[in-house]
């Protein structure tokens, strides 16, 4: 008789995307006449760069005779984005990364919620408050977080490091002391960051403690300052303590393209056991890479005319978030982040709830954004919007939340 | 201190197909003057159909544009796809299954992985031998399989199911009862199959004993014979017992383009939790979906021109089975399969054990097979061939044997 892993019901209501989506379809069914601008998940809008549809419309081609066609990928990922990822996101950088540390997969999410199956079941993981779901679901998932306690939104056996406005969204060491530690630089969903100086004493905890720091970089290509450390690997000691995730989403706007890769250094030995072997194994189990195509396509993001059409889009972007921090300011309201990470935080006005005020704004000015406290606890009184929109759509929901 | 999730260690040597990869490349280093023909990996050579390429050279360009730009796909897939799978996979054969029972993903390997993660740890699985090597790896992976008995290559909590000449590849229900059947027909790596007549049995057992079915069938396309099942879903009662996994790799040459579907019919509960919820719940929290360009190719494989030019593929690696059937044949070999998939099974000559076959075969006639001893250990004394090489090669690779 088959038993059901009965991690799967301790997992509270449904993922938060799900649930934002469900209510904003309601009310667009309910009021059909209004237009809602949705600057609420992280959803690219501009167009795939024209450097990179050159590249997979050849690489279409290739799939289209049999002298090019291409079947299985190498399990790591071909070469020749592999070698491209090695030079310009880390050897420009001054940091030292091998090909063969790099795994080329189909994304940040599957990756951050894979990750944990190489570690055993009675780890303690770290995480940021508020922080990006996958991180905990896919520790629920596995049995690692302990109960839940509905009323406060906490799991027993997660070791939560609240940031908010209080302690400038910097982290402090817990008490307890973790195994796994999630950190994402620039942070989603709070759109700060921290200093490569506070960045490497993170690097030093977790060397000294024996601890995995797990670095989410999704959005090292919105960092503005110079003080900010675009890879974990810019820290001294990193190679021994440090996966990093990185994806092509937000720099490139494959949300639909699907491209991502995780760093897995040869010196992460835990208990004798190498974590890129370990890493190397499942990818050759359970994963069979990402499309030759999207491959393609990633190798295009580091061609000249790649990277000067994609500066353009995340300029473009951070233009948004201006727009959004410039007029939430003005508003009145308390804002963060914006300057190096295309999300903008803000506190909820009149002690609202970020449920609350996420209906309000629903509402009053058919603007959709993200409750904080979809991200954990310390995300209560908080809400996000993202620069992802069109420019016309932000200046627009701008001029609305100004109007309320 | 991070702890490694130690079921790891148990896994014994590399992966199969990584194994006969590094035989093969000492091999072609040490004689660069010869023409290795591989009928090993189950990987096509065919290039990607015509009206698939038109219609991912369309999506590319819809890409490209912001009026038509796709971000993150649904969940569970595009509807245009889970309709086209709905109505030509199921309706046309009279199985009752609807649009929200599909999930859409990157390839049946991945999901035949990642779907025992839906069971809880201490169920018992068991699987036909010889056997795919994802089913039992990925439930080491999770703990879920005992110790490993290097001399018998068993494992301790897996309940094998012997499949071999002397009971027609047709496995008999086993002594204990499992939780978890893993069922491949047209079977990887015997090419052989079973009657619809035989499956329904199956699922009379496992809806009789509470156990639940993971049917792969990725080769339902080479099915030549009127009285074999293309979907488990054609035998009554299967939709309380059985989750089916497709692919597009082997009917379409998908295997880099990446694309699949698992199906998790709503009557499928146990204890009183709904799997296509639980999946559900897995996909929205650690996948992120295929990429459109790829899901629009697997749309174009349902068109007319698609459906035409991919039953002439099928015909061509077919036309090789035959080539290989027919040859060992004449050539004095004991042969299975290759009547409804495009594997061919063959019993190694003179007592050989299939890794001395293997070596045999390299380097006598330059031909690359996949030892049965891989596929677990009923596989011993059986060596795999496969029908996607070009018809020249298969040609040649069979007057090489038959001249040995």
């Amino acid at each position: 008789m088959l038993k059901v892993n009965d991690n799967y019901q301790k997992l509270p209501g449904s993922y938060l995307f799900s649930t934002i989506g469900k209510k904003v379809a309601a009310y667009t069914q309910a009021n059909p006449d209004r237009k809602v601008i949705r600057l609420g998940i992280g959803d690219v809008t501009q167009p795939i760069a024209p450097a990179i549809i050159a590249a997979m419309h050849r690489a279409v081609d290739e799939m289209g005779k049999a002298e090019t066609f291409h079947g299985y990928a190498p399990d790591l990922g071909y070469e020749f984005l592999r070698n491209a990822i090695v030079e310009n996101d880390y050897r420009a950088r001054g940091c030292e990364i091998t090909a063969d540390e790099i795994f080329v997969s189909d994304g940040a999410k599957c990756d951050s919620g894979n990750i944990q199956e190489l570690f055993a079941l009675d780890n303690r993981i770290a995480v940021t408050d508020p922080v990006y779901p996958v991180y905990v679901d896919s520790n629920v998932m596995a049995g690692r977080t302990g109960t839940y306690d509905e009323g406060a939104g906490v799991w027993s056996d997660v070791i939560y490091m609240p940031c908010t406005m209080e302690n400038d969204f910097v982290p402090a060491f817990p008490k307890e002391t973790p195994d796994v530690i999630y950190l994402c630089f620039p942070n989603n969903p709070t759109g700060t960051t921290i200093t490569r100086k506070q960045l490497q004493t993170w690097v030093d905890y977790a060397n000294k403690n024996g601890a995995l720091i797990i670095y989410d970089a999704a959005y090292e290509a919105y960092i503005s300052e110079e003080d900010v450390a675009h890879s974990i690997y810019e820290c001294e000691g990193a190679r021994t303590c440090a996966i990093e995730l990185r994806s092509f989403s937000k720099n490139a706007g494959f949300t639909g393209v699907r491209l991502g890769f995780t760093v897995v250094p040869k010196e992460l030995v835990f208990e004798g056991q190498p974590l890129n072997a370990m890493w190397a194994r499942r990818h050759g189990t359970k994963y069979n890479g990402a499309p030759y195509i999207v491959q393609r396509a990633g190798e295009a993001v580091y061609s000249p005319e790649g990277k000067a059409q994609l500066k353009e889009q995340v300029a473009t972007y951070m233009k948004n978030a201006h727009v959004i921090y410039g007029g939430l300011k003005e508003a009145g309201y308390t804002v963060f982040g914006g300057i190096n990470a295309p999300y903008i935080w803000l506190k909820t006005p009149d002690g609202m709830t970020s449920w609350e005020f996420f209906d309000f704004l629903l509402e009053k000015a058919n603007v959709v954004g993200t409750p904080g406290a979809g991200f954990g606890p310390s995300g209560e009184g908080y809400f996000r919007l993202t620069a992802f929109g069109s420019y016309e759509n932000t200046v627009e929901a701008l001029e609305r939340i100004k109007a309320l």
